[in-house]
């Protein structure tokens, strides 16, 4: 049967790409995605890569299911996971609104560590109970749903993940979001932002709901926010561990 | 410095392990653990192996910390991501409550692909929006929270994912949970179960939520609930694949 990848590389470093991920990128003669993903892939020189900007998911989706039903052998590629805020969406939604052939395509979605989990893990336990993952992005919500969301996340006592927390475009974004969760939730709550994690120039910067300041924030960030059941460990070097405590009073 | 591993193991497929993980497993004198989790590292016969049940994670992490001190190698496994309902908030919070000596270890949390991420990939791209993951157990939190949380996800249009959906000692809590997802809901959301994923008796069934049905449902079951967004693609042979539209409408 004819197949196509979607393959979640993990947050950049090598040693956070899955076995499976590596089988599935071995196989493949066409790469296709995002072009700082697609660079990241080790390939030998005759698989074809196909390069776009980040704005272009659905056209790039129905690239690479045309190549597919060609017969390539296509993987199609994104950070972390593919399924989480990646291109696996777009792809299904291709194959929804193309001709009916797509749909005898194997598809095979790979997981991968995506960047909340590599981000929590490098902080120690915050999503140690419920959570949420959102991506603050208006691209493709209202932002009046962005706002709605995290306050009935905020009452719901999720800690809270956030994709996409900033770019030049929309640089008050944060900033509004934080305001929005002031308002349901104690000031003291630990906020922390990832950036990067798992490449050479990874930062995590750790504030409370009340400091945590916007511009200390870009695209490569994810910011977690946690619940009142978040707490923070201090280490005598000056470094802290957050975890979420598990026990959820009545 | 005395370092201890908090490792997610994935699924249960060796492929959907990390080099990262196998090589903090390959340096470890002591497996600390669920019975199931540590029998299932292939590790050199003089490893230790402390094996335990599934209700004493905070002695089970005291432990961990203890044998650490003395300058064991400990590697404290879980299945999926050790932070997701795993065993990392556990050993933070045995850590916080310890000896002040314990917060000089080097804790070194290795990210796994998690349940919830490998169900979603088996089955299509159903987390393509906003979600969040809960656990259905009421061991560490009362039902009247749970319930609250569900009734707040659901009105925030998240996808939902339910760890823990039943046990033995709780077979009711999966119907009263999609009771009340009912109530906010269209009845014809794709729901899915999906059973052992990444394992040999991994299994997917697909309902709506006025058709699912928790007697099919057991413990290794990772639940996923749609939003209003969430489609079903139907294929020629029957099966078919779940996604969840990006865009969101006003």
């Amino acid at each position: 049967m004819t197949r196509l990848s979607i393959i979640g590389l993990g947050p950049g470093n090598p040693d956070q790409l899955t076995p499976e991920a590596q089988n599935a990128l071995a196989e493949a003669t066409d790469l296709v995605g995002y072009g700082p993903y697609v660079s990241r892939v080790q390939a030998p020189a005759h698989v074809v890569r196909h390069q776009s900007d980040n704005r272009v998911e659905l056209d790039r989706a129905r690239h690479a299911l045309e190549m597919a039903m060609q017969g390539r052998r296509v993987a199609v590629v994104s950070g972390g996971d593919a399924g989480v805020f990646g291109m696996a969406s777009a792809v299904f939604e291709a194959i929804e609104n193309g001709p009916p052939e797509w749909r005898g395509l194997d598809i095979h979605v790979v997981p991968g560590i995506s960047a909340v989990l590599a981000a929590a893990a490098r902080i120690g336990a915050p999503l140690g109970g419920d959570f949420c993952v959102m991506s603050l992005s208006d691209n493709l919500k209202p932002w009046e749903v962005v706002c709605r969301r995290l306050r009935l996340a905020a009452q719901a006592g999720f800690v809270i993940a956030l994709y996409n927390p900033r770019s030049k475009a929309r640089p008050w974004q944060l900033g509004e979001a934080l305001a929005v969760l002031r308002d349901v939730l104690p000031l003291d709550i630990p906020v922390a932002f990832a950036r990067a994690i798992g490449r050479t120039d990874e930062r995590v910067l750790l504030a409370t709901l009340e400091t945590a300041d916007p511009e200390q924030v870009d695209m490569s960030t994810l910011v977690l926010v946690g619940c009142p059941l978040t707490r923070r460990i201090m280490r005598d070097d000056g470094s802290a561990w957050l975890y979420t405590f598990r026990k959820v009073p009545q």
